[in-house]
């Protein structure tokens, strides 16, 4: 399983840098939805914190009560990541949960300050360049699995390693598939996003004219990027949303991060590599996030 | 009609104040959706700004180009408040670019900034309680009506002035219905907030007890709101949507913010105050806030 590799090689190196600095961040979850799904994702973060040496609390609140806590937790210096199970309310009530968040504990990566900076590729926090900027974890599993397949080409200078590839990325919410199509653009693909309304093209332009991505709407439809893609990612929240192996090229990168699986299980017919799921790797990167956050904000 | 007779009062005010300061603020808006609603309603803008001294500027852009060029008019000495006519995306993406807007020229009031502190009746940016928070200008435009007419106590304290009021708000979007509900609660109104899934109590508890609002969800249904509702205020999207009038309560105050009129025409039998529609007014805080935000941060 690529997935449990690339997640344990990233655990292990969490794990020994928070053993060598002897610190144990705390991290705090608040579900506030009665969604099973979030009740399973919390066991397995709870395990896998454990495994790395991050203290996880589980916050069971009622969403009236959820803003509140959140501010509490805030201000607690005891607590140095804050996670929380979306949807509560769903829409833009969420939307503003997420900038309640203080972004000095914000592990998601969602609060509009680190959304501006990765769809600005603005890479860094400070002028000094040493704080890396958050990133919200679903998408950043995505890059590290290319990364570790080779998708990214080591050969073209760091920020435009995927200079030349071609991409589909299938949802375009504003946690996942938007973030997702601009990180990969910013990094030099050019990306179709997809959702159920139209297909956007995201690009740097032709030799990487641009700084950062630019986006154009488009009249193609998804088996028009679907013939041209090296990878397609997908995140459609339906069993029903399958997308047909034959439209795939061959060799294909398939990547799938819905709960209910949009490929098909002859995928693996076709795909160069296929990824079902990538909770495992999200997981390491929330990881990942708060170790930074704890450095960055709690050096002592 | 009432709503003129409001929205030309603030006016003159605005007008008379900007003159004795010989100022002349400029507000841009962008249109970059082809919704002939928001057309109009910039055609309205730019009279009601001509009238009051206030420099109206309309600039189209594509959806594609409408957040660098916010980036732009948030950097520009030359403007002080920038507009957007939305939907534009729709969604998640248009809550991002209310928050690309700078505080500093937002006058629609609807960045977190703003909000965040209409929730939780923070009603002054600086500690020494001379500026005034910005507020979204269709919940402030309610408010001023509100006022207008009475529904606000003035025998009651600042900030306590609907205590006792029982009111339903239907809609409970992040740009009008919440934040209303929100304001009127924090004034002392028991509010219903109502919308297609639920209908949820906002209010400051028995004697006003807190500070700010809490939220609880409820079993109501809309029937059993509009039987003790004083204030009905209805912002339904739909030309569907039409509030029988035997729901409402005799004497009722009857405030519809909907493009689609969500009262029907024989509401005027019952209401004891009855506005079909506040765009003027809305127009007139919109004013206002560019006002106040020119008096902020551009004092010399």
């Amino acid at each position: 399983m690529p997935s449990t590799i690339i997640a344990t090689a990233f655990k292990d190196e969490i794990r020994s840098s928070l053993q060598k600095e002897e610190v144990t961040p705390k991290l705090v979850a608040f579900l506030a939805n009665a969604d099973p799904a979030s009740r399973t994702y919390a066991i397995k973060t709870a395990e896998s914190c454990a495994q790395v040496g991050i203290q996880f609390e589980l916050r069971e609140v009622t969403r009236d009560q959820l803003e509140d806590k959140i501010i509490e937790a805030n201000v607690d210096d005891d607590v140095h990541g804050i996670f929380v199970y979306y949807p509560v309310y769903g829409g833009g009530q969420d939307q503003y949960l997420q900038n309640v968040v203080s972004a000095k504990k914000d592990v998601e990566g969602l609060c509009h300050k680190y959304l501006y900076n990765m769809y600005h590729n603005t890479r860094f926090l400070d002028e000094g360049k040493e704080m890396k900027c958050i990133l919200p974890c679903t998408p950043l599993a995505v890059i590290k699995v290319l990364e570790h397949i080779g998708v990214y080409n080591r050969m073209l200078p760091y920020g435009n390693r995927l200079h030349g590839r071609v991409m589909t990325v299938i949802n375009r919410s504003e946690v996942v598939g938007r973030p997702l199509a601009a990180l990969l653009a910013n990094d030099g693909a050019k990306v179709y996003s997809v959702d159920i309304h139209s297909v956007q093209e995201f690009h740097r332009g032709t030799g990487l004219k641009h700084l950062k991505h630019e986006v154009f709407d488009t009249n193609l439809k998804l088996e028009d990027v679907l013939a041209v893609s090296d990878v397609v990612i997908t995140g459609v929240p339906s069993p029903n949303f399958k997308i047909k192996t034959e439209l795939l090229k061959d060799g294909v990168v398939a990547i799938n991060f819905s709960s209910s699986n949009n490929f098909l299980p002859d995928v693996e017919t076709r795909a160069s590599f296929y990824a079902k799921a990538i909770g495992k790797i999200t997981i390491a990167m929330l990881q990942r996030n708060i170790a930074r956050l704890y450095k960055y904000y709690n050096k002592n």
